[in-house]
């Protein structure tokens, strides 16, 4: 069960490959010959493109992901993680009230900022679903469940729809059952 | 041959699933439970730890891997990449002494700088070879290689020290292997 590098031999994989010696991390490599164009060989291709397109297909497209991404890093997950720690895990942190509260307020001023964004498009970085949505699932779905404060999402109506979408995915539905 | 998603039924790991489902890659999970201590097991200790330290202890250290990183992303690769370019392969460009002459005049300048920096560390980031040494490590073989201008490292006392030293690394005498 190891990692396959495709290239090698060519200066940026190496750099994988260095990676990978230096963390002493198994690996085997697949060959891949640029100079016979192996590297437009449809197998070779598919793992390039299969699956949803998470990253966005313009430069735009790709600028407005990560800049989501750093939202929901930044503003987003931490009172969202605060308040999953003293609501769901009071024994490992102390419980504490008044975290509780400014954690509840930071994050309703932030879905305001999404309740007006997604009154504009679909999805967070526009009218396609991408990592940028994705990343907000996990802890989302704490949210409106053990830590029940559900109705900050309900009460906002784009949240709530985009909500709806993003956690009845495949995808999310196969992780519950994994992880049940 | 498939990922090993360690955890996996915490928010953070969650979302590496949703992004393998979402791009159809196989994988399998590794129940590590949280509550029971089982992540200070030495087994799942060793898989943070093993190997070399790459992105430094303190956040400081850090800080100077990723500027370091960037410094080669941004200044040092670009013009090295073009040397690359018109030097190896003129069949794919059109060989143009204008571009070798302003990527090797830019890369000088970006070395002095080096030379500066490593005079007073060993390694860029500070006493110890860190990720951003490494990603140096393919291009600069060309350079000193197929393009020929080894003359550049060997001309700064320093740079010069620091190649012999990084190159050295049974890691990359090992990747060398791999792709000879």
């Amino acid at each position: 069960m190891v990692v396959k590098v495709y290239g090698p031999a060519y200066g940026a994989p190496k750099r994988v490959l260095l990676c990978l010696l230096e963390k002493e991390i198994e690996f085997e490599t697949v060959p891949v010959d640029i100079n016979a164009g192996e590297n437009h060989n449809p197998d070779f291709l598919k793992l390039q493109s299969q699956g949803t397109d998470l990253l966005g297909k313009t430069i735009e497209e790709q600028g407005l992901v990560n800049q989501w991404l750093e939202v929901e890093a930044h503003r987003y997950h931490p009172p969202l993680f605060n308040l999953e720690l003293h609501v769901m895990f009071p024994d490992v942190v102390v419980r504490n009230e008044q975290v509780i509260k400014e954690s509840e307020e930071k994050l309703g001023k932030v879905l305001d900022v999404y309740e007006d964004r997604l009154s504009k498009s679909k999805y967070l970085a526009g009218d396609f679903f991408s990592l940028a949505d994705l990343s907000h699932i996990p802890f989302t779905c704490y949210l409106v469940g053990p830590i029940g404060k559900g109705h900050m999402i309900k009460e906002r109506k784009h949240v709530s729809a985009w909500w709806d979408d993003i956690s009845s995915r495949p995808s999310w539905l196969k992780v519950l059952e994994i992880c049940k």
